[in-house]
């Protein structure tokens, strides 16, 4: 028998920031692949298409007319999974518990031109997507009902993405959602017990061990999490510890385009593709108060496991048991790593 | 401004048995979909498939040869996701934590017929399965590491299955996955303080209200939970609480079988199309333990949404915020309820 090693027997690794385990197969990419191939989504677009109901001059399902915008747009969703066109609050019949929830879905379009993605935009212009995000938190806050702001993105097809044009999305609610309230007990408990930011700590180590670190600038790194859980997530983490991002600087804010422009061209990169994934950020509530142990972050989940059209499949036991993974992050980071900066379209 | 309701406005459910919440966006089922579409599946498969490693008789990629087998056959996954080869326990090293993880993976044939799925089994070979789900169970809770043991199927390419051959799969291993052990928590929780099983409680108030049954036989209950976040999710409960699928009766067996049948029909009967899903049983540990407190039962995660090709996509808010659902579990417990319980290929 070997002895027991991270690199090659099954095992599980704790996320420190959500308390939950992640099971580890390093050897299970041997596995042959006969099973489900995507479209590899290499399709040409034109800059604008009339019949998007994102690009600039078009009319919407609701009958509203687009503003002629020159970098980004946002508005309230027409098909909001959340609304606050209600009074009242709960539900309470025994064992059946629900609660209404008020809330407000907004669109994010990152640039006029509909055949481009965040990879292939310049800094400049996914600064301006930076600020807009501080914006919208700014302006969303101060709905009363508001006490959590997600903003995310759906990036391609396989990711539920209905429209290529370039956009995200920001959810604004009252409650704190279940993945931000599991991050919310951990960050507290460390911070009550050592003072410290929890991320900052790990970052720390991070950064001493260089082993997942796969950019970093003057204030931002981006990383595969020791505990990742899609074949190539990865995080981006300011290294200064702010509860929300309207914290941040103007330098900082430039800083956080830089590296989710190294990161998305790394990614396209990796299967000469448009890569998809869900990004997302997660912040302290915005209700008001302070949130000293809180450290803002953007995870980048993406699906693709082999190639352009083979991913991971989160489904039987991953859904009954725990997430589990077929790569370590460790191979994930070499990959990405051993990457060009340069977008292979401009190569 | 109206008063809020269920089945009109935006609000969220709690899950009982995890704790979590799902969020339900009742009016959101009427938003355009322009997105990506799945292949609807209805191809001719024959009984048996010279190059599936999964019938009768055939070669697998290591070597073995499958036995004749006439109804049910189990083997040790030729490319498992755990393993126990190996010597030692864990890694701890700041905040990056892991542990080793010993496992068994096997596959559970459920028929030598590659053509055919559940749903088209008659009951008989359906109990087959169970009287094997039962076996499997009795016999991996006597390998001196396992403590948990995961039923699950697959079904679909669309849930990831690389074989259409009818299959499902068992995980047996040391820890207690993420998922029973939120379920735990709670069964112990409410039995401490009512000395009752939750789920016994929830099935009575289910049965008095009666919107959310589909089907119930004298030992089981199939029903759209109160908390369901796949479109169409479903739960077959027993109606007597026990901790481990091996401590049914030969009748109640029988009925398990019946109600897996007569569940699976009206599901394919929906979209007219083999409906695939990833389902999976929650039982007690298997470690020796009492656990009076534990009711065992089997949920379906079923994938599609509006079709055969239209599907829910679990993406960017509910990775980073929180289930979702479009439509309502009423909405969905009715529909399920006015489906014919006789397959649509042979009515
Ligand atoms: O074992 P299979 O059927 O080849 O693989 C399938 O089920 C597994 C268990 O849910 C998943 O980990 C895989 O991603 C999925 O493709
Ligand atoms: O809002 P969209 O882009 O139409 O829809 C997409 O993102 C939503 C938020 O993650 C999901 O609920 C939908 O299932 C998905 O298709």
């Amino acid at each position: 028998m070997e002895t027991f090693d991270l690199s090659n027997h099954s095992h599980r690794r704790l996320n420190v920031l959500t308390g939950e385990w992640v099971q580890v197969s390093p050897h299970r990419a041997k596995r042959p692949w006969q099973g489900q191939q995507e479209e590899s989504g290499a399709e040409h677009r034109p800059q604008h298409d009339p019949s998007c109901y994102l690009c600039a001059g078009n009319t919407r399902s609701n009958g509203e007319v687009n503003p002629d915008y020159k970098n980004t747009f946002s508005f309230v969703n027409d098909f909001a999974s959340l609304t606050s066109d209600f009074e009242g609050d709960g539900y309470d019949n025994g064992l059946m518990k629900a609660k209404s929830e008020k809330g407000i879905c907004k669109v994010i379009c990152f640039s006029p031109r509909h055949d481009l993605t965040i990879p292939e935009l310049d800094v400049n212009e996914i600064n301006g997507v930076v600020d807009l995000w501080v914006k919208e938190c700014n302006e969303l806050s101060e709905i009363e009902y508001v006490n959590h702001i997600q903003i995310f993105e759906n990036k391609g097809s396989i990711m539920g993405c209905s429209n290529p044009h370039p956009h995200g999305q920001i959810w604004a609610q009252e409650s704190i959602p279940v993945e931000p309230a599991k991050k919310a007990i951990n960050f507290e408990k460390y911070f009550n017990n050592l003072g410290k930011s929890i991320l900052e700590d790990y970052l720390k180590q991070e950064l001493e061990d260089g082993e997942r670190i796969i950019y970093k600038n003057d204030h931002f790194v981006v990383l595969v999490p020791f505990w990742a859980v899609w074949p190539y997530e990865t995080m981006i983490i300011p290294m200064r510890k702010m509860a929300h991002i309207t914290e941040m600087t103007k330098e900082e804010k430039r800083a956080f385009a830089e590296a989710i422009q190294q990161l998305t061209i790394r990614y396209d990169n990796l299967f000469k593709t448009s890569f998809p994934y869900s990004s997302g950020i997660h912040q302290a509530p915005y209700d008001g108060g302070e949130y000293p142990e809180w450290h803002w972050h953007m995870s980048f989940y993406p699906p693709l496991l082999r190639s352009a059209t083979v991913k991971k499949f989160m489904v039987g036991y991953e859904m009954f048991g725990n997430p589990q993974r077929d790569i370590t992050p460790e191979q994930a980071a070499k990959t990405l790593q051993a990457l060009s900066n340069v977008h292979y379209k401009a190569q």
